[in-house]
């Protein structure tokens, strides 16, 4: 596996991707909503607010299709950076690994079968509490259930998201906990202060250390739904919770509702760990003493310029990228200049519609 | 597999036990409302047509948390017989078999985890189309969808139904399809006229042998639903229609859209086969030469009245009852009388509530 990087937990890392070679994965996509996102300049995708509500379920849709039924296009900047669910779906289609679907609050319902806990999304952690307690608790309890559904015949489960705005309430929680972090961002020039100015206005309405309390105030619905998955799932099967610093708030709750660290890694790509803005490998150890696989893909070497610009610091990951590479790998042995010249024949696919 | 009574395609139903023998099993409990159940007299459960938009939902809720959420109660008529959910949760917790709900148009979403898949409750065939055909075609794409998902990482599927009033749906859609049929009911005194009167009327706006117009006229929306996923699920794995009549109304939509007849065992209880108002057996077989498998539940030499019920010719099965508890009995190796022992204690614990 030369493409795939083990850094934190190495051993552990080591043996977990052996205990998972050529077996059985299955791909979980979580969609949601923060209001979050809806703060100008937060997110890449804040051009146009009124197309962000959208943006999980058509990566959804493209997942499933693709191609968007809830929107004409495929998510993509104006200058071509296409969204991360392209490279999803090439890795989820080259290694033959089953899609689930699940809406943990996402404001848009995708056309497409979809695993449905019946949440609400997110609201703008500016101005009021994101969810409520009995809220969070729904989501635990369903993502629990979900999680499972999902693991029982599977040998690994990977955990995907995708959230606009999700990497500020992501802040928010790991900020709640007491957790050294910044977080990484969907563009070049992460809007860092914007970002701790929100957590940390947000954070003035926190009362308690009551992890419940904590999401509630400056979270989302993905965060306490991943980690009920996370909590089940971890016990029958192995997980790759795939992302960067939003999966670092799951693990910071997720420690409070318990989950076995054993058969747990955090699966991302390299662009990721090469956010200087962002220490996501600083932010896991003080929370979990877990391997992080990184996924070294090489789009930086690629003739089309959108996708060399994850390599630049754009998008970098997001929609279970990383986490569905490393499967991917693990599962079909491909390389990453393998899965790259895949990953640009469906961009020229789609480009050409 | 003593308790196991293979008809039909005799040798194949052989070969199918023994390639699930020990093997995985998910189940899908496909959630679904036809407003052909409003009907006076129809159903069982007519008594209170307030209540019917609830049986599917409550069935789902209470294989999942052992209570109802949307209801008070758990389905059950007056006099204590209870709903086959019973025998199903029974069965998949005995043998630790994975549940998935799909929800196919149940007019009460159920509060739990549950593939939507965003389909209209159907329409009252005496009246009008129980569809439109845009909507069969729906249910069968998103029905493919989630077969494929769901068919990818285990050994063995079973479907099972819930849909008040769909026998006459059932008996609509095989009348339609030129198919000699009578049907089975949940009650002992078979409304067989009245549900005969209700299909020969609808059956007058049938103006072609269109498959997706049989459906669309006569239908409801679980049909191409478990079409759909009968579909793509029997190219990848072993399939179990889960129920009476109503698969095998399925299977008759299902041969036009294609499936790997292979693959595929109707499963049922020994009540449907005893019911001689509706010869199965004699249904399947106009339709394909697939395996019928037939749990010979010991319900009849229970001590409580409302279990007995079944053997005297009430309920009889739904909720997929006979299907799991035939892949309980595959998977484990209990035998009915054990099933029946651990059904006893579950019937008591509800009671006692």
């Amino acid at each position: 596996m030369q493409d795939i990087e083990i850094l934190g937990n190495i051993s552990q890392g080591t043996d977990f991707i052996k205990k998972i070679k050529n077996k059985k994965f299955v791909f979980s996509f979580v969609i949601s909503y923060t209001a979050t996102c809806e703060i100008p300049g937060i997110t890449v995708a804040g051009a146009n607010p009124d197309l962000l509500k959208f943006t999980a379920a058509a990566d959804a849709e493209f997942i499933q299709y693709g191609y968007c039924k809830s929107i004409d296009a495929i998510p993509m900047t104006p200058d071509g950076k296409p969204t991360p669910a392209l490279l999803t779906k090439v890795a989820i289609e080259s290694a033959d690994i089953p899609y689930f679907v699940v809406n943990a609050g996402s404001k848009v319902i995708p056309k497409l079968p979809c695993v449905e806990l019946g949440l609400e999304p997110g609201k703008n952690i500016t101005h009021e509490s994101a969810l409520d307690q009995k809220e969070v608790k729904k989501a635990v309890e369903r993502g629990k259930i979900v999680g499972k559904s999902l693991s029982a015949s599977t040998d690994c489960l990977i955990i995907g998201e995708s959230i606009p705005g999700g990497t500020t309430t992501a802040l928010g929680v790991l900020k709640g906990f007491g957790i050294q972090a910044s977080v990484s961002s969907s563009m070049s020039q992460n809007p860092t202060d914007l970002k701790n100015r929100t957590v940390q206005n947000a954070l003035k309405r926190l009362q308690s250390r009551d992890p419940l309390d904590i999401v509630a105030q400056l979270g989302d619905p993905m965060i306490p739904t991943v980690a009920g998955m996370l909590s089940t799932s971890s016990e029958f099967t192995n997980v790759i919770l795939a992302g960067g610093t939003q999966m670092a708030a799951v693990l910071a709750f997720a420690k409070n509702i318990g989950f076995n660290e054993k058969n747990t890694v955090i699966g991302t790509t390299s662009y990721i760990m090469e956010d200087k803005t962002a220490n996501l490998l600083n932010t896991v150890r003080q929370i979990s003493d877990i391997p992080v696989l990184v996924a070294k893909l090489r789009l930086g070497q690629s003739e089309i310029i959108g996708l060399r610009a994850y390599a630049e610091g754009f998008v970098k990951e997001g929609a279970g990228a990383g986490g569905t590479s490393i499967a991917c790998m693990i599962k079909t042995g491909l390389d990453s200049e393998k899965l790259l010249s895949l990953t640009e024949k469906e961009y020229r696919r789609i480009t050409l519609r």
